[in-house]
This record gives structure tokens, C-alpha cells and sequence, in this order.
């Protein structure tokens, strides 16, 4: 995050914001209106996969208004963007409208945390638009009220979200800057669809799994394990507990009443082979799936070419995207560029 | 079972027992060596799979021989065998060695329930040639001693494995014959391969997965719900907990250490699939599996060609087996017949 001085009266913002991958994951909420998570969660942020959103409050207008990728939003997605724009009306005290005009670089809704990106980039360009003084670490517990995972979209690099108790506790900090550890997320993009079961049901579902409690009460000491690896660059622990976690929560959601399946046949035809290929072929390289069919494959940023072309062999025609792990949320200017 | 006179002086007998399909599943032992199951059971039996064996008892061979198919067995499969004939030589005080000839229709280790089918015939047909006064029960108690789920191949139709906590308070029975209800088993056979990890392995690293515990303690309660839908007929709630129990098992593999992998793509395919057919198309049927890729589709009879049918459109060319709701392990006889 950057601290932008104000330079036009108009309180308009743009700022942009990257999707990010969870290592440790973020499945279930202890509380559902706050989005307090049942356990904290580790990611890192995904440089070429981001959202560029405008915000414009205005006393004239009636209404906020919401455009995604140059439709105007309607039905759920305007009513989850309203309840962001009241929380933060709320914080700051105004009672003005906003216009949010927002661009992804990348599918929605895939499993790629399109909604990371997008709370993220909403709140820091609805703050800066406010020219409000809030810090990062506010910052992170603001976008986790849009969407949980999106307090990770606002440090750089590699990501902790604290679960904390309240709203103030819960929050994330970089544990780590980009540099320290080229590693690239070669993503399989199994489907483009939107899915069936978005995020938000989901997490409300999580507690109907028998497994769940199992998992959260364990995950203290997955994120523990894994931090000491991501810190220490042991990419041999850093596989193997993410793919553990990956399996937890698909574990959990396989087994969620109704259950929810997200991956596709490809999608374990993909996880069975990337495991053969770090196991057998020593190739650095490991997978985790968020709410979505689509296969995260972490790897060393010198082995990511040799990952996509054994993807691209496996399921020719495949579409892959890349990415190297990336900075934090960052406001881009404060005039009107978005249309 | 069925008693059957002795009718010469040679103690020989042939057998046959069923495969089994369990609803409520069988993985985790609290006593690997006794194969003393972490929670009861419940299955069908297979009318259409099974294994005929014959056993002779001899003073003057020198060893145990033992030929699978034609084929004489050795190492760890021949070593398994000697190991229960041992534990029957102790039971009825004999010291004879045995001759074993065995055979089954359809094809071992792909997660069909060979072993259960093979130790539920062995134990009838050796205990038949020696003549040996045994109840089923114990019958049931012995054969789980050769391979856990073959102590559900020897009663007849529906069959409840209990738990126990010692050899003999661990055996099964019948709850239900197999004219109560006549479901069929459709079965996908993704793979014939032989499952690179067998079950008794599996059953040991069942504790490793953190899911287990939480799996084993809920197990008696989805059991119970079972058995009540099985004995009114409910196909709903049986299709509903049937599938439940085989995530929750398949959960607990993928989540050991090292996980364990069952489902190919293609399982995957037909377990979604299964799921839209019951819930879109009001077709009565439900997807469990064992130890292997293979999926069952337990259908009521006059759905069974429906979803043959819909298998074949799925997965034009895939093979699959059939089988009605069988009996328990009879003797087939006292003279010798398979060579």
C-alpha cells in the first residue's frame, strides 16, 4: 500500500489489488456477519491476476452505482457491494454515494478469488477516495467485511491473516516481501464457469461437515509448519502441508451437508499428476485448489515452464495462466480513468 | 450357510462365498493384528461375485500350497493364507497342511472385495472339510481374521458387522435377507487394474489421517440411520448416508499420511454424475466405493438397466458388472472338482 497525497477536490480514487492464493486455508466463519474465519490462513499475493477498481463518492447522487468489467451490477453482487459501501460509510461517518466502476484482468467467480481482489481494491479506493487516514492494518479488517480472503489482498508478498476475535483483531500483515522467494502460482484453468456454490455459502456450510472441527483444531499447527518452511525456503515441507491443507478442505467440503464438490475429474487428473511429477521427476511443484475447480500448481519460478508443458501434455488445449507472487494493494491516482 | 453332511473319509470340501459391498464402511482397525475394526459395518453381499475354493487337509503334504486362479500364489498373497490357515490350525487343534484351490469370476484388488469374497470361502471350506462343528457366528469371527470384511460374506442378504472388542464379540450378521429388498449393484469398473496400496496397509494409516477420530466417533449414529432406511425400504435416506459414508472414507484416505489416492478422474465423473441422475432425473441410485476406482451404483432392480444404460452414454466403452443382492457362503460339497 502507498500513501497518495490528495490532488483534485473531487473525492474519486483508483486503486488496484491482486487475487491471491491461500497455502493455509480459509474455510468456515466462527462469525458469519463479521467474517470472523475459524482459523487464520497463509497466502501469497498473485502479481499478474488483479482488479482495478474507481470509486467516486458524491452527495448528489441517489444511489451507488456498481459497474463489473463494464456491466452494470445488479441483484447479489450490487447487494454485497451496497453492504461493503454502508460498512465503510459506517467507519467513516458519511452518508454520500458511491460510484464503483471495476475491471478484472482474469475470470470471475472460478476459484480464482475474484472477490479477494475486488474488496481489496474497493476499500482502498473507497478510503483514498475519502482521503481517510487509516493504516494498513485497518485497511485489512475493512476489506475482510466484503469478502475474508480479501484482507490478504492488501499486504505484499506473502500473507498472514490473524483470525482474531473481533472485528479489530482480525486482521493480516505480510510475513514476508516478493523477494524473498520467487515462487509462481501455473494455474490450470480447468473451467472458466461461474460456480455453483459461491464462497459465501460455502464458509456458511463448513460447520455441517463432522470433519471441520477436526481440521480447524489442527490448523494452528499447519500454519505454524508451513510459515517456518515459506521463512526458511524448504519447498519439500511447503508441499506437502499444502497440499494437505487443499485436501482438509476439500475433505470437508465433500462431506458439507448438501456436499459440495468442486473439483472436476481433470481437476484430480491434474493433483494426482503434480504430485507423480514432484515425487518421481523432481520437479519443484506442488497443488492447491480453492472453492473451484481450477488447479494451483506452486512451483520454483525456474521450474514453471516445465510445469505448464507437462500441463499443456496431460490435457492438451488446456488454458493456463501464470503468475509470479505480487505486491500489495496500491492506490494508482486519484482522477477519473475507469469508464 | 448351509451344513452339509460328511460323505468321505478325505477332508476335503469346496466352498463359495460372495463379495460384498458395504454401506457403512470398514477402514481403521483398533487391533491390526485381529483385525478388530474401529467401527461396525454394514454391506450387501454380491450375488454375482464370487469365489469358489477348495480345501484339503493332508498329514503327509509338507506345506501349504495355495493357487489362485490357476495360478500358484507366492510371497506376500501365499504368506497372507499360510497366516490364516495357521490361525485355524490353532483353532481346531490340527496339524495338517492344506491344499487350496481357489477361484474367482470377476477380477482381485480392484477394490471389489476379492479379499473379503477369498477368506470368507477359504474359512467355510476348511472348517467344512475338517468337519469342524462351528456356529456362523464364529465363522464370521474367523474369517475376519484372514481379511476384516469377510466376516460379511459368510450370513446371507444384508449383513451387520459389530465392532466387538475381542475376537469373539467382532462378528457379523444377518439383518436382513436378500428377498427383503432387491437392490442391485451396478458396478463402473474404471480400473481393473490391482490397487497399488492394498487395504490391510490402508487400514493401518487410516489413524494418520486428523480426520479419522471424528469419522469413527459419528460412524455408530450413520449406522443406526441405515439400518433403519434399509429395514423400511427408504431409498432416500440410504442413498443420502451410503454416499456420505464413502466421502467420509475417502476423505480420511486422501487425508493420511501419505494420502491415498482411490479416485480416478473418471470415479469422479460417475459419482457426479450418479448424484445429478438421483437428484434431476428421480432415478433411484447412489454411488459408494471400496478401496479402488471402481463405482458402485446401488439402484433399485428396475432402475439397474437405467443406469447401465446411462453408464454406457457417460463413458461410452467402460465395462460393468452387475449383481443382485446375494446369500451367504455356502459349502458346495465334499469331493474334489477344481483343479
Amino acid at each position: 500500500m502507498q500513501a497518495v497525497k490528495a490532488d483534485s477536490n473531487r473525492n474519486i480514487a483508483r486503486a488496484r489489488a491482486h487475487s491471491n492464493i491461500a497455502f493455509i486455508k480459509y474455510w468456515g466463519n466462527r462469525d458469519q456477519q463479521l467474517r470472523l474465519p475459524a482459523s487464520s490462513s497463509l497466502s501469497m499475493n498473485l502479481a499478474d491476476l488483479y482488479t482495478t477498481t474507481e470509486v467516486e463518492w458524491s452527495a448528489s447522487a441517489e444511489r451507488d452505482s456498481v459497474s463489473i468489467d463494464g456491466v452494470p451490477a445488479t441483484g447479489a453482487v450490487l447487494a454485497r457491494v451496497q453492504r461493503h459501501l454502508h460498512a465503510l460509510r459506517r467507519r467513516f461517518d458519511i452518508n454520500q454515494s458511491a460510484r464503483v466502476t471495476s475491471r478484472n484482468n482474469f475470470p470471475m467467480g472460478a476459484g480464482l478469488a475474484s472477490s479477494a481482489a475486488a474488496f481489496a481494491a474497493l476499500t482502498l479506493a473507497a478510503t483514498a477516495a475519502l482521503r481517510a487516514d487509516v493504516t494498513e492494518k485497518e485497511l485489512t479488517s475493512l476489506a475482510r467485511l466484503g469478502s475474508g480472503s480479501a484482507a490478504r489482498s492488501i499486504p505484499a508478498g506473502y500473507v498472514q491473516w490473524h483470525r482474531g476475535d473481533s472485528h479489530e483483531s482480525s486482521f493480516a500483515e505480510s510475513i514476508a516481501a516478493p523477494e524473498h522467494w520467487q515462487l509462481v502460482d501455473v494455474i490450470a484453468l480447468v473451467s472458466r464457469a461461474h460456480k455453483s456454490v459461491g464462497s459465501t455459502r460455502g464458509h456458511a456450510s463448513a460447520a455441517s461437515s463432522i470433519l471441520q472441527e477436526a481440521r480447524i483444531r489442527s490448523a494452528g499447527t499447519r500454519l505454524a509448519a508451513l510459515k517456518r518452511a515459506l521463512l526458511q525456503r524448504d519447498f519439500a515441507t511447503l508441499a506437502r502441508i499444502t497440499e494437505e491443507e487443499s485436501n482438509l478442505m476439500h475433505a470437508v467440503m465433500m462431506t458439507s451437508q448438501p456436499p459440495l464438490f468442486y473439483w472436476e475429474p481433470q481437476s484430480l487428473r491434474i493433483m494426482r499428476a503434480v504430485r507423480r511429477w514432484r515425487l518421481e521427476a523432481g520437479i519443484q511443484v506442488c497443488y492447491t485448489l480453492d472453492a473451484g475447480p481450477n488447479v494451483h500448481c506452486i512451483c520454483l519460478s525456474e521450474h514453471a515452464a516445465a510445469v505448464a508443458d507437462r500441463l499443456g501434455g496431460l490435457l492438451p488445449g488446456i488454458e493456463i495462466l501464470q503468475s509470479k507472487v505480487g505486491g500489495g494493494a496500491t492506490v494508482l491516482g486519484r482522477e477519473s480513468a475507469l469508464g
